[in-house]
């Protein structure tokens, strides 16, 4: 269960502003070339492996589109966001008037293609820890006006959301520390004025400052680029009295291995910032 | 010289929607540990090598974020688009109040990696075809929301912009020829009801089709998954009467050698659906 | 068939915003003197012959300001966009709550009477120049807000469209002109920087420029403030290299003698900035 | 003095649409034509004489089209709102970068075309009845969108305006006198039901309801469509007990003779709706 | 009947801002806890005896957010708009999922009671003064954000509403009386720049300012903080010349006293401005 | 320090909304009466003894509306957010063009006096725990639209601030407790759905299930409507493992009993749904 998922309405105007962005004034080919009463059928088909995400989305680019025409057509899933499709698997039908169709196809496949692309690598690295107890966790390296969307790919992946924004939790980084003078004084401060319903979670680089952070009383804390024997001792030393998190340097090769140490979660930032487009086509049918 | 830029008013206003999907209500780590009248000096670095894109948009993140707080920072680029950066480059260098610095860090790095990524790949294809004639063009495949700003990165990087929209330009593509029954009978369409001021570009996946198409007019025709000596053959068809693009399968590897049949342009969709983010980071100085 | 119309969503837009314009908050007459319960019937009639348009947005400033009121009536259109009616002829029928037709009667008779004005100008030009092959375009001087509407209307009195905007279309006019310091100088520019997808259009004053442009490949060329017979110089020079298109000094009068001459276009700017509204009435029924 | 203005942040807006609805993504001839660090000097000048109005909102296009390019040009107003301007007359003139001012020039002229011709027609009426003590108002046939510009330009010809919105006045006419079942009763809803802050003013059509409205204490009363004699009869027996209010047949011919009669005000639909727009142009200077 | 009503289209707009004010990314708490495939019933309770106003506003707040989760839900009124409620009385029932009931609780609550309050000391006043024809009347001291609601919360308890805004009434205050030297001079000013549509109303602080006002035509005179006893001599004086309005000093226990005085209206700024909230609950029912 | 404050343009936003609430279309008394080159000088003085909040609110809403007029004047804070007014002292002084002084005034000080009000009741309450360790902590009951302008006159008024939204805290409630079938289930439906940056905070009604929740970790634990007796028991038992909170039925009669049982935060509804308004009147100088 995710903890929060864009609501419709906002999906919704989401949608709408990316369809405007391409469709501008209208869709002068289709208008010249397809005559507004022709109906017609396709598919939206993975040419690669991949596990699916963003089929809500892409089914409102489509439902958008038709109503600039006024016209309704029938979207149907064949596969569900967090279900996997093999290479020439169909993803979706869709059925109605064909220039709405051809219209919106670029914007729906643009979002689909590249949330699938993030369940998929997300999946992976879950895949990669099966069985270990650690949780594999996304960033806020996120596309700028795609966070909800990616973070649900995230969560239909297998994976787990860390904060949504600025204002949803206190993740003291390396420059507030540089900024506050230090560990100990950074957490005081945090504890003195941070809203009371927030756990207060610190990034630390040597063994050292997280043992200040437990003394201190931080609630969470964020190892920044440790080899995983490193992360083992901190681990052994932390002893369950806060939550720890990896992150840094790791990769499909890696994880497993940062995984074992018994560490809570590992985040990941190539999950928004690199998972690579898959191929995906509309086709259309006879 | 490209033909669009997003005005600064309407960079302002997708910015301020960046930002304010990262800040919500506020950014609860900073205000809770790092005092208000705590000024400080920051620099942005590149950690491999890239073509520059995007500074414009990441001063205007720290620029907007230093307004909600009512303080006025100093954002001096470095590095202009365009411009190469080697590993360990300062792009640019941010001086001011240190809080909104931190709250605007990670919205800038976004943005900026993204579209030096963007630039980065496109400088590589157009020095692929250095000395050719021909032109590497980017296409519809972009993130939505980002489309102005991936198609100013691909400009600085050297390449040159095919549609913005589906209103400013006539792309007939297999779909709509499915739809109209044929190359001549779409072109017929197109010419009779499209508006006077534009071009119309066929897409043909046969020399058959190409011929039907320069017997009907086209002012520029796609070749689409040809192979470089189809394109040739192609090239000697056309004879000047069309623009020739070319696209489908187009990878670093190819590129040159469709660039020396003669062709006009090359689009690569992978410009902005697959270029990876490049490796930056916000570094605080004493 | 137009190229672009307006969405129905952004009509919606538009049509809720002019009738805030009017009603504020509140119609206090209306909700003063007619109770809201009482039900009626109204009929939208012509005073004086016309060729009709814009009934869809007349209808939705019933539909949205009835569901102000939480109420439905029910909009019949008798006379379709782009027909003609007569002195007398009851142009569409609503029948509903009466509050509300009495509350959007204004701004629906406000945009119906200006539209209906645009399409009857829009054919008598048209009709004057039957059998000729010339067809009759409008221009950029659009009421500001209405331009979409009124374009539209030109398309249902018989016209085509110009441009819709500076985007989608390149037009290098007088100004232009003397910025670059002359034709060849200008045309050489857009052929070098403008996307690949539009045509290239240029206004000339002598035949020597019209030369000049034809030798650098303008592919359309608007012929200004010259006489018939200069006209009909510059179709035998042009031969069909490029579309010649006349502006300037054009009225009913006229506009045949320029038809004749082979000319492709008119432009005439007074179809949008001075076609006179057409009087129209809303009768309430027994 | 007029009672309202549009506020210049409203006028802002309402311009920034304006101007969005023309340039779209950009003005890819003058981007394409016109190296961006030209600079020049225009002027905006009348074909035929008028009263100006608009200037303020002319001079807004160009600046706020400027500040897309994130230049700055000077705009000197030299005829101001509610001057006469003759044949050949600088209304305006612009200096600084030569882009922008090529990419105003429509909107501008545009709207103020067509304001200065609501001022010149007012003016016109309002001459028409020098002397009288009749005042020369406007209607709500305005065009939808510009109302707030039209009245001004009403005012700054001489004019007054009547109600801005259905929300500032009563006026009750002739379908809500059919809807309530008669003057007497819809007077007695009016009273009963409408705020205390509004006067009531009634439309009546024969010296009957005339009387009827008196009795029943209307402050206002609108004669519609009668003759001078009958309005002269109808001032005499109302003798200053309400506002008289005259509309309907009035045109330049009429007016002075309804002047004559001693109403107070003479309500003229065509200053909105039909008055011609100006031709003026704008001329680029060495 | 009110003379105005917030639109429901507006009310939808204002009730998604609050909303969203409350919800922000989501309700983390309900979206952990409680699985979105429950349903449940609950109930709004009223814990002290009230008036009841702002049903739809509440019913609009489960509604849009159900929607969010795009589920319906039936929101059923018990006691309408208006009606008086005792300690214990259901004032409506909700049943449906009970994920939006639990999320849209708190924002309901917040408007329904502050509303009750308003509409629950109207009545309290309007039952005092019953008998003596003296209306009871708002102020524009609302709570910004509100007014709409809280005007119509005073018209279901009773009450009267004056100027909705400072755009559809006249009133001439001290600090207007001191600017223009005076209510002579300030009352003249009025009537030459006013539209004619508004009537003029004054504050007046003397008996003499009020025979001045009523020289000058004031068509409504304000009473400014005057006794009972020099009330009752101002309505002598005016003797029905022009509508009389108290204000100032005046509470539950003087009100009645003013209202025998014979004055039209008594205005009460702490209907708005400082009404208490009432104590209502929301139940879940097995 | 508050965690959040309403950043400068939001706060811009909102007080825009709520000024033209009240000028709608424009001030038509002032407009008429009062010219518009006259200057002005005036204060804002409190009639009762308070605590100052929302000064920069008030300010904002002269600055607006001097800009609506193209003018700008001088607000001068006397008395800052936090400080003390005795009756009669001045808060503010305002110096510019009089008529935007007297548009802005109302809604100016619609706000002040509320804020000024939540301001002047919380630091009553947190007087009366004065030494006691205990914090004042406020509620969701807010008033719709003004929920960070009155967090933050809760916070200068010397209070903290609990949740701002119901995306920002994890707070398990009475219904929540109801729908998963008591403390234990719910709490460990948080502890796994929930983010792993938000504490977990309960509401109890008894020892009981303070018990159950502290061995289910509970890291906040609300205490609803107990005595203090009970209260101290709780803290007694709690001994420190999670933040104890209290709420319901406290007052300034009870709450200092609440606060020397040694719970660490007192959440108060009363001062943003109850705190009657400050008196306050702006008065203008010679």
């Amino acid at each position: 269960m995710a903890a929060f998922e864009i609501s419709p309405p906002d999906l919704r105007e989401l949608v709408g502003a990316w369809l405007a962005e391409d469709i501008g004034r209208g869709d002068v080919t289709t208008t010249s070339v397809v005559p507004s009463d022709v109906e017609g059928r396709a598919r939206i088909e993975a040419r690669e492996p991949c596990v699916v995400a963003g089929v809500t989305a892409a089914a409102l680019c489509f439902e958008l589109t038709s109503s600039r025409f006024e016209r309704v057509l029938e979207f149907k899933e064949v596969v569900g966001d967090g279900d996997r499709a093999a290479a020439g698997d169909v993803i979706a039908r869709i059925e109605g008037p064909l220039a709405p169709i051809l219209t919106a196809e670029r914007t729906a496949l643009n979002l689909l293609a590249r949330l699938c692309g993030v369940a998929t690598m997300t999946r992976t690295y879950v895949d990669a820890v099966d069985g270990t107890g650690a949780r594999i966790v996304d960033t806020r390296k996120t596309t700028p006006g795609l966070r909800s969307l990616q973070k649900h790919a995230v969560v239909v992946g297998g994976g787990s959301n860390h904060r949504f924004g600025l204002d949803d939790g206190i993740l003291i980084k390396d420059n507030h520390l540089a900024a506050a003078g230090g560990v100990s004084e950074a957490l005081r401060r945090a504890r003195a004025n941070a809203p009371h319903g927030l756990r207060i979670e610190v990034e630390v680089s040597s063994l050292q400052e997280l043992e200040e952070s437990l003394e201190e009383g931080a609630e969470a804390i964020l190892l920044d680029n440790m080899t995983p024997d490193r992360v083992s001792e901190a681990v052994r030393i932390a002893a369950g009295r806060a939550l720890l998190e990896v992150s840094g340097g790791i990769n499909l090769d890696t994880v497993r291995s940062y995984a074992m140490t018994g560490v809570d979660l590992i985040s990941v930032g190539a999950l928004t910032h690199s998972a690579p487009s898959i191929d995906l086509a509309l086709e259309l049918e006879e």
